[in-house]
């Protein structure tokens, strides 16, 4: 099974713009970025940093009070990096509905206490879903490194 | 099967008392109010208030860079209020080692928008363990009311 | 006179669960544990750790604008621990009117650079009050040790 | 007695500036702000805004664990506004030291629900403190008037 | 001109995961989206809500005390969205030094009071950079809408 | 050019009284102390303590949702200290108008790695208005250092 983290949080005052009760999507992708990070250390067995993350949707707002559940799992590694997907969605705690919100893919480096890039273990996929992940994710790691930029000033 | 939560942490640095690296007590005590909040509000269907916390054991220190998760169900319901047991284990993310630290029994009442106690729908123990569950809650719960003050100044 | 410590906190938005603007429960444990650790640190003359907190009940919400005042005071030493009891009122400025809210009996081990209980001072119990306290903390302390439980999984 | 508050605050890693483990001054003012403003809220009975804060000095640094307590209390009333003074003092808890680390002395304007100035009860200073603080408020008062700019853009 | 906002955080130990004093992506990602959401906010007049965010790439990592400087300007307008571009400069205090970061492309929606989406003010592009933004915008807006998945679950 | 910096903070409810959704005096001193600091890091190249803030006037209370705009430079230099002044706007997302709120004269002291006061280059005054603002700092400084309290307890 992939290394995974499940994690859950309520939407506070701290989290919205106030007036509307509206959570920033700035504050969904710090706690994707953290869900996705636990996931990605399970793995690397140590510290990791965030290398990047896909086009994130936001498909409808989060309120005040609403139940954020994010749920991540390594889907694709390589020598020192891998893939993290995490999909999140919005329950409304009155009803128990829950909505899909977003879904993102991140790439984490598993890195030294110097901060340089070491070897992780790899990941091999078992299930048909997971084949289909790390398939998936290997697609997303190629055009990835066709369109980073050569030079950057 | 009776309403729950699953939570993940990882210890920060405005977690800790600083120069030990240790995680405070009272922030796990604020993570449980949390998760086993959302535990209670899914099975009330509504908000919530905190009406006691049974005693708390710490077992062993929790340190910076630590994942700290954390898993709530509801084991009991009365006619407003219900237990809420929580479990704590923290994880060393460089060995992937877990030890349990801590757990608790919260009791919360629902409200409604007023702030008055409201009915809540029973929780049915199916299970064995579920079962277990409900009639130890059910123990606490008589040692609650029998040692609660009748008045305070 | 025991060693002791005064707190007082307004309660703002982000202590709240924003839509009813009630204080969450964990909130005042964070803040308790907070309070009793610097008696408990005054007292040790240097770091504490949070060992235990006994059960605590919430009488009555918390709303956002109120003012809370935290007492603490060292009831008890054993060779490296200490109880420490801390009583919170709330106060709603606009009336000046401070109604009791909770009361909380906390442990505390006093750790040395590497984490390791290191012995303290003795309290030395003076006026009635302070006998009192320090009896029924002891009587607290008996029946912690009875339930201790022997094993945990 | 003039209205008053008494704060601690444990020196945590979110306050300070990390690699020297120093207290940021802007989090020094922003207790100052709380501890006065609690003060002027309990004498005017109700919400207040901050109108002014004379000049404060930062004598020596506060380190990451030391504990800072604050101590406020109201000096001088005008019809709608008044001056509450709150005196800084640091504590290292491995020694019990205190040193004197700052005053300061802010103005409050008593607010209505509409945001307007509203009159407050005269604050009559008894002892022979309380009248040199009044004394001493009085004279801090006529030199803020006489500099406050008449024009702004 | 078009509307723009400038940002400047300092990296405290709350930012970061603590042991290797590294920020965490995700803090970075809410720093960027509060600076593009004050340039859209500017330019619609009103509130708005984060629809997306393209692809971020962190290419090394931002470290305890680093200053962050964001800088943020609409790049094209559609009848009641936006693009906002946000880039993210890292620079070494002690030597002045700065260094190129990430950039991202967030598109907003303005709304009204009911959340619903209203039309904006359409940007005119004058000089020949603000072209350049503009077409190159317009480009991305093509490929985010014909990759849209049209049904979600 | 004097060293400088520009910063905009959006306020949200935690910076806020709740009720009234009025910006706390103290939260914006912090925004000051931060802003003028990051300045001075500039001037000094290195770690800098906040010594003094001079005397602070709030002329109108600032509300949730608003955009506040701080802007800091360097007007004076000493050997091992530096006044830096900071001027700070807000902005009413809704019409754009903008309004003085207030202004403030921080000084700072450039520290070593061991916290003791380390000289600084001298910032030498080109313009005009720069000479103007060194001048006035200086006349500020004069008077500062006179009425410097020669002990205190």
């Amino acid at each position: 099974m992939p290394a995974s983290c499940e994690m859950t949080q309520i939407v506070m005052p701290q989290h919205t713009n106030g007036a509307a009760g509206v959570l920033f999507g700035g504050v969904v992708m710090q706690w994707i970025d953290v869900c996705a990070g636990v996931a990605a250390m399970r793995h690397a067995a140590g510290a990791v940093l965030t290398a990047s993350i896909d086009r994130l949707d936001f498909l409808s707002p989060i309120h005040l009070g609403d139940v954020v559940v994010l749920k991540a799992q390594v889907n694709f590694t390589a020598r020192t990096s891998m893939e993290v997907g995490c999909r999140v969605e919005t329950e409304d705690p009155r009803t128990g509905e829950r909505r899909y919100t977003t879904k993102a893919y991140l790439t984490f480096v598993a890195v030294d206490e110097n901060g340089r890039p070491r070897p992780i273990a790899p990941f091999s996929p078992e299930t048909d879903e997971e084949k289909q992940r790390w398939s998936d994710a290997n697609e997303r790691r190629k055009q990835r490194l066709s369109v980073r930029p050569a030079t950057r000033k």
